[in-house]
């Protein structure tokens, strides 16, 4: 899709702003690209009857300076080495498109014609698979995050780029934005631009009504150097962004603009945010614009266009990750499986993080590191270790644009930190194809006695939204330390879940560890825990030892059941559900949110797949109080005693 | 449980900070208050095994000054017109309850040998069930928007009142605190002071090492006035707050603290941050504070102690809102849901907000209330009206705190923002028995072209994880206008979504509007939309009037199908189930994730329910692009054309 791009032997001296300054026939040059990327913008805009014109003009001249001047390369979109640009406000595609499709990126005719309509690479908001676009963005106060991502990757490959970050004004009363600074502060990002675009304008009308916002003083409060600039001057943009990389950093350049900069009735005006120039609008614009209409001509390639219904996939490196050796626990080990988890980690770490040739592994903790077991790890790996104290939304953005850039990441926390307050970002980096590993600790009623705040009871509900994500609960130390080891050999997002207690290690019949020497963890398939023919309990996690036990208690009994350990819920065994309804009725035990957890997941299946098979769910019905988990268990009719109950009832009726 | 307090006749003059200093008397009861509740805390983490007693005796003096001196009655906890006192970070219950206690709050028996037992009231995190706490937290960063809505409130309902938020200094890193920050500031709550309880330390060591947080400089910043004192200093205390209280404000008093304050061994160690003292650390500590160990006998009481079965209930009022008459659209008016929803809101509000006797209604948004149609309230209702601009988090955490003061909270954002991102906010309001009204607009495909970072397609996956909320998606603008009067006279977390594009009015076979005049909205029940007995549609919202395409081009072709609306998807329709189950297979068609939606929630009812029945599933399996709904419904399968098309594959096998 590389076509030439329209810049000459111009900028040659400038790029990676070298040069003092801009020659004049740059900054001609710089001045027409205004002129007729707008004109393109509204080319954009109006052909797919909706978009944001009214910030794209504003942030154009940003783009234009940032793009032709950074290190970045037209007909080489992803060398490992180019400069980071990353666009927070999304919105503002049009912008991004046009000076991207001048530069030669991609066909200007086809940006122009299909943006916006269903299979074109130029969706409404800013999208990664597109050549020079780093980041899919829309919902705001994301951009600093990533870029702090992108920034800190650089360290840690050792690959040298600068990263620029352009960011609307409204967006800065989004408190991630804080956190995010603080970040970048905190760990010296040196090769970190910020650029706002300060037009003092979003949809509701003024930013010093719909939210007051301090941006030079909250910058400076937090740190930062801050510039203040002309946004619409080229030259002023140029100095000051070169004047940046030489500052200690990080800095942010406060760029005064104005909405819809260039066509003089959409200027200043919030009215145009959002929407697209009716026919006379376009008109007068395209006359002060002095730009050709060729509207029709466009039109017809635009209804002409088909989507390939190929999916476009986004670049991705494959991670070269030594995952050491399984340790297997032995019964009489006592273990959590935190620990096991904590200890897998570090020797991962240990065998890749600064080992030539071996992809680095960074670990993001936000002030729970002793209770998620990063500690370890942190101790031996000190510079791929990151702690954010209590920023949980910026460390998860961060931490998703970083695992893109060559590096694995680690982000572990309590349940309801790591899912719970921050699904959105998770979604986000989903949607970005990230390589992130989400450690969930404090899962289910197995919190200590922290309450119902703390109770993680979701993350099954939350996770099975997101379409890339692959979920496991080991049931003990030894499955724990496999499964950890398993996810740093996969490109992909991989949630790992545990409680908090101690278990003991499930042992076979003959006391030997089930998940030992023998075993090699494969995601999707269940376990066989224990053998019968009367009826399957299907359970996981820290569940699993409490079935062990009510297991044995009806085995004293006479009954002969099935238990199974289903440790990937969001990707259930389905050939297991199958013998386990042929079998009789199956009892789901989880301390799992009853509605979404792996029950209501294995009744969805067994409709789907057209299964007659009673199931019996056992999970949360309500908040929980605080308190043990045995006593918990026992007050929400979760102990092994009730599954012994259940079991028997659904034998004999 | 009210029992004696401690006090005699002091802190008389000095209640709701009157007198200009507390008497000599008053300072020596505090010291004395200060040293026994030192014991109370060691006593309670240490019978529970767990807790936080040294973030407890950090904020301890803070409690003592403010518990004593605001305007708090033991006797009469629900009085209307007290003092707000939010803990924002619930970990140091211990503090609290063992200073209420002292009160009169409750028997300082029973907080202390029961605290942390399931069952006991006394949870790990402070509760909003016991008497004297105003809100449930836990997690960080939360009690500033806490206290934002409860500042509101005083406002709206004319009650008056001070609030006081305690945060520690550690979840200052949060960013939903600038958020909050600005909020207050901008709406003048005069009447919040925030005492931060500055220790320094947080789980993992020097708040400056963990992330730095330039706290003094970001409250100034954002135009806060800031005080400093030590926060072990009663009289400074007294003297600090009681100024606050004659500033503009807001004002944040900076309170120098010590962790672990008045026990040698721990006070600066932050190892005591969040664990019981061993046996003889507490022996040691006893000692120092010349407290008498009654533990055994404590003991005896903790394991006497069982639990009620019987679920403690939370304060809330009955809303008085009058939702006026219903309005019929008639099938040639052209009018989306959310216009359809914006009319209903003026109407209900113009019916109550301001007039006596009625429960005012607040309205929320973030920057978009041209988009979700708020802004006719806004027109109307100026002083009912709050913009939040870009800041989700503190507004949804804000509106859920005011909406249990005696004012509906209604939030209305795009559905990614609304819900997605602002999932745990919601979560813990929902714990907190919250009476929020939850508009999400631009649900499924239907939001213009602006593409999957902007596609709403997990809503009822989400919202199925908080047991307290309702959902209802209606068909059109007709069942709109009464589900939108329905949810404010019902306390409780109401969500109504919808998508953005205009709908056709749903009419009956004789062409008259369905949900006109002879329909009543009944939360739960299904609508026949037409009738047939070949197999069942099941479907709701944007997706109604495709089916109904759908069922006329089966219908020409001679396979009479029922079709029905499932509005309320998290609650559906058992009977309905069973009536479709019996007539054949049944169709669920929606434009949500395949995996959580509506057709999920049905498969599991009737593997529940044991029914036998074939539910095929139509529904989105991916990250969709950005296009028309009409593109994209084609692209993905789920235009009316497929779902004919599937529904003969069903018929016909």
């Amino acid at each position: 899709m590389a076509v030439k791009d329209e810049l000459g032997d111009l900028f040659v001296e400038s790029r990676g702003f070298g040069a003092e300054a801009l020659t004049e026939e740059e900054l001609e040059k710089l001045k027409e690209l205004s002129r007729l990327c707008k004109g393109d913008i509204l080319k954009m805009t109006s052909l797919a009857g909706s978009g944001h014109p009214g910030g794209s003009f504003s942030s154009l001249d940003i783009y234009l300076v940032l793009y032709t001047c950074a290190k970045v390369y037209p007909h080489e979109p992803e060398r490992p080495d180019r400069d980071r640009i990353v666009v927070s406000h999304g919105h503002t595609s049009p912008g991004v498109y046009s000076v991207l499709a001048r530069l030669g990126f991609f066909s200007r005719e086809e940006a122009i014609a299909t943006f916006r309509k269903a299979g074109s690479l130029f969706e409404g908001h800013v999208e990664r698979v597109i050549p020079g676009v780093e980041w899919t963005t829309g919902n705001l106060g994301q951009g600093l995050s990533v870029g702090c991502g992108f920034a800190l990757a650089s360290r840690l490959t050792g690959v040298p780029y600068h990263v620029y970050v352009v960011m609307s004004d409204a967006e800065q009363a989004k408190g991630q934005v804080a956190e995010a600074r603080r970040f970048a502060k905190k760990f010296g990002l040196s090769n970190i631009t910020v650029i706002i675009d300060y037009n003092e304008l979003q949809i509701s009308g003024s930013v010093h009504e719909v939210m007051p916002v301090n941006i030079k003083g909250n910058y400076l409060s937090d740190g930062w150097e801050v510039m203040e600039v002309d946004g619409h001057d080229h030259q002023a943009l140029y100095k000051a962004v070169r004047e940046s990389l030489r500052r200690e950093g990080p800095v942010v350049i406060v760029a005064h603009t104005v909405m819809g900069k260039g066509v003089s009735f959409m200027e200043g005006d919030e009215e145009y945010h959002g929407r697209a120039l009716k026919e006379g609008e376009l008109a007068q614009a395209f006359r002060e614009l002095e730009v050709e209409n060729d509207r029709p001509r466009l039109l017809s390639i635009r209804e002409a266009f088909s989507a390939s219904n190929e999916p476009v996939s986004m670049p991705r490196y494959t991670p070269r990750v030594d995952p050491g050796q399984p340790f297997t626990y032995r019964p009489e080990d006592k273990v959590d499986n935190r620990s096991a988890f904590g200890k897998a980690l570090r020797d991962v770490g240990l065998r890749n993080c600064g080992v030539e040739g071996q992809t680095p592994i960074a670990v993001f903790d936000c002030d729970l590191a002793d209770s998620v077991r990063t500690s370890w790890f942190a101790q031996d790996l000190p510079s791929y270790f990151f702690e954010s104290g209590v920023s949980e939304h910026n460390t998860a953005a961060l931490a998703g644009a970083l695992s893109t850039q060559g590096v694995v990441a680690l982000f572990a926390d309590f349940g309801v930190f790591g899912i719970d307050e921050v699904y959105n970002q998770h979604r986000l980096n989903d949607i970005n194809g990230s390589n992130i590993k989400l450690i969930l600790t404090h899962l289910g009623l197995d919190v200590g006695q922290d309450g119902k705040t703390h109770q993680c009871i979701d993350y099954i509900g939350l996770l099975k939204n997101l379409y890339g994500f692959h979920l496991v609960v080991p049931a003990d130390a030894n499955q724990m330390d496999r499964a950890v080891r398993y996810i740093f050999t996969r490109y992909g997002n991989y949630a790992i879940g545990m409680g908090r207690s101690g278990q003991p290690i499930i042992v076979d019949e003959k006391g030997e560890p089930l998940f030992g020497y023998g075993y090699r963890f494969v995601y999707g398939q269940a376990d066989v825990v224990r053998k019968g023919d009367k009826a399957t309990i299907i359970t996981y996690g820290q569940m699993v030892h409490r079935a062990l036990k009510a297991w044995e208690t009806l085995s004293e009994k006479g009954m002969e059941v099935e238990l199974l350990n289903m440790s990937t819920p969001l990707h259930p065994d389905r050939e297991a559900l199958v013998r386990a309804a042929a079998k009789g009725p199956v009892i789901v035990y989880e301390d799992h949110n009853l509605f979404s957890g792996l029950g209501s997941i294995l009744s969805d299946l067994a409709v789907e797949m057209g299964l007659s098979v009673r199931i019996r769910k056992m999970g949360v019905k309500g908040y929980a109080p605080s308190g043990t988990p045995h006593e918990l268990y026992r007050m929400l009719g979760l102990s092994p005693d009730d599954l012994v109950k259940v079991v028997e009832e659904e034998i004999h009726g």
